[in-house]
């Protein structure tokens, strides 16, 4: 129904999370009614996304690098990683970038972040190769300064079928010789803030009672 | 937290209608993980919205001219306005593109349209000079064929003002020489299909009754 | 879990309409903590439940005969019916004695009603029979006053079977000998208060379109 | 608008947790319905509850002693508080009988409950008053056995309220001579089943990365 170049830029926004045609066709209407100044604006701002953000080395979370003043990307590592004070014995696995947000949010947590880039369904090959896993086998190898990995995954059916997979994964790491042996971690489980006894299902309701303190 | 070309990414996204900062910065890590071939056809279709596409000059919906072969838009009218089987002495008066899509997809309506550009909360004079009803007026002034307009505002708060001040400013046209006089219609009210009486607000019940047939 | 009597009056509370067993199991805690008077003064009202309220002789709306003082229950009709104020002509069939209220309350209605007791998911024997089908089919008979007959059933998928029902039921009093024909009418289709074009089923839409005015 | 005996019981019911008027009349047009058997059915159930079901001298769970035999109650604690396998040092405080549902549900608790009877929004003197608070103090001070005491609590702002006054509360038996201190704890906060990072509050994220393991 709509000319082809409104439909072709509702089609793209389309994919984007969240958004459905109805949504991506209200974004192409907003944008119609923007002045060319503001359009070009948000061209400028997505162009120079590619070409000044990149992924951390070690953790793969998208960070610019601080000397830009040469032209071009220097330095490897993102603030967190790069941070001295950051406790490196601590490795904290989430699925992604708005996941380190939420924990680096609490300020309770000191150590670093690997990014694993999502999670899977089911334990199906071509899923888990979409995931960062042989990047974080690898990182785990070769940092034997890291002691405890804190699998910081959703406690969603596809959260835990993933953490399930990186047990299985990291399990070489967990029976090492001793003081190489490293401790593998799961979030708390338990009622959130707000949440009633009488709603809540009853594993949650049990891990909430084995963990009172 | 986030590097400045990407927090600067979120607030244009966040601006977008029903986009708040946590759903622009999922926009702009799922831009960082896509291809830059993809990126850049995002960038084309935004681009060639501003060149490609206009406003029609009778009812304001965004159209493509069709002779974009001479590489310059051409033609005033969008299809619907130059379509020869619509309704001329029918004006469909909506407050955006998207309610058009909406009436159009009934397949019940077969006059034209005037898109106003919004609604006003209250009949405040910086607000109504939002809306095209200048251009409104004009139009209805400078089209005798045109009998019957029809209010087809949401009938929320909102919309019950602006369709108010409405009224009022095509007041003068109602009350004209026999011949000339147009008739002033807004959409019925009633139960919508799975609604139930029981939980229906008195007015609406009141007019399902009123119009039942 | 629970002992018998609760668990027994938790079953009955569940059969309430709305009322899950996590509700009912609340409402028997809510009586434990009443003291004894409260809960004599709730059986006595369910206990002169069926003593004092009797339906309707013509409509089925339950109603309290105002002659108590013999201490039995005395005239047929409630108030409604009895009414000399209210149109003869018209009969508004409702499902139920809520949808009753909702009418009553729009202060837009002069008729009688006729309560259906329920409406039918497909149109089975059995459940047709659970409906007052035969009661309306010769109250319509023997009210030649009647003229017309507004089928004012929910706009649900349940509620359209029961009007399609309905109006095939009806279909020989539509077409009879002049001036003994009746009218049998809808409530009217829109948008209600609060709606939003956007969001309107094209169905809805295009009878708020259709019903202008 | 109804008649005295059917509003008399909308307002009885609609004092009933969770019930509101449109609620409570549906309640009862639903009873309107009900054959008289039925009806009877439910009176007697209503009135064996104050007969038949007691309150723990313990706990205060209601429940009914089991040598109904003889015709009169026998037995002063409910069948957790009499079972010898339960184990004695271990108190939780659950404001309601719901709660103590949903932890028995668990399958994961296996020492005796205290019912507050509620919970406090502010620390009002009269809204405490109504808590069991003095009945509380009484039996921890009476039974040494006790060696920890759960605040198993909603954490709601009204339960986080009314955890703190406890904790106060029983502040004195947390410092006595040692092997008579007794320990407070309470549920451990974390994602419940399904819970997301990305929407957790910060609070809840902090106590779940705390509480890992």
């Amino acid at each position: 129904m709509y000319s082809p170049t409104i439909q072709k830029l509702i089609n793209l926004f389309s994919k984007f999370p969240t958004v459905g045609p109805r949504t991506a066709s209200r974004f192409v209407f907003y944008l119609m009614g923007k002045k060319e100044k503001e359009v070009n604006e948000l061209l400028a701002a997505i162009s120079s996304l590619k070409r000044n953000v990149k992924l951390c080395s070690f953790c793969f979370n998208p960070f610019e690098p601080f000397d830009t003043a040469q032209g071009k990307p220097s330095g490897e590592f993102c603030p967190i990683c790069s941070d001295p004070r950051r406790d490196k014995s601590l490795l904290c696995i989430i699925s992604n970038e708005t996941d380190l947000s939420a924990i680096e949010k609490t300020k309770k947590y000191n150590g670093l972040y690997f990014i694993l880039g999502g999670t899977v369904s089911a334990l199906k090959k071509a899923d888990i190769e979409k995931l960062r896993t042989k990047e974080l086998a690898e990182k785990i190898k070769t940092h034997p300064e890291i002691k405890e990995i804190i699998l910081a995954i959703n406690p969603t059916t596809e959260g835990e079928a993933t953490a399930l997979y990186l047990e299985r994964l990291l399990k070489p790491f967990t029976c090492g010789e001793p003081g190489r042996t490293k401790k593998i971690t799961r979030l708390g489980r338990g009622l959130p803030i707000g949440g009633e006894l009488e709603y809540a299902d009853e594993e949650t309701l049990g891990s909430a009672l084995k963990g009172r303190r």
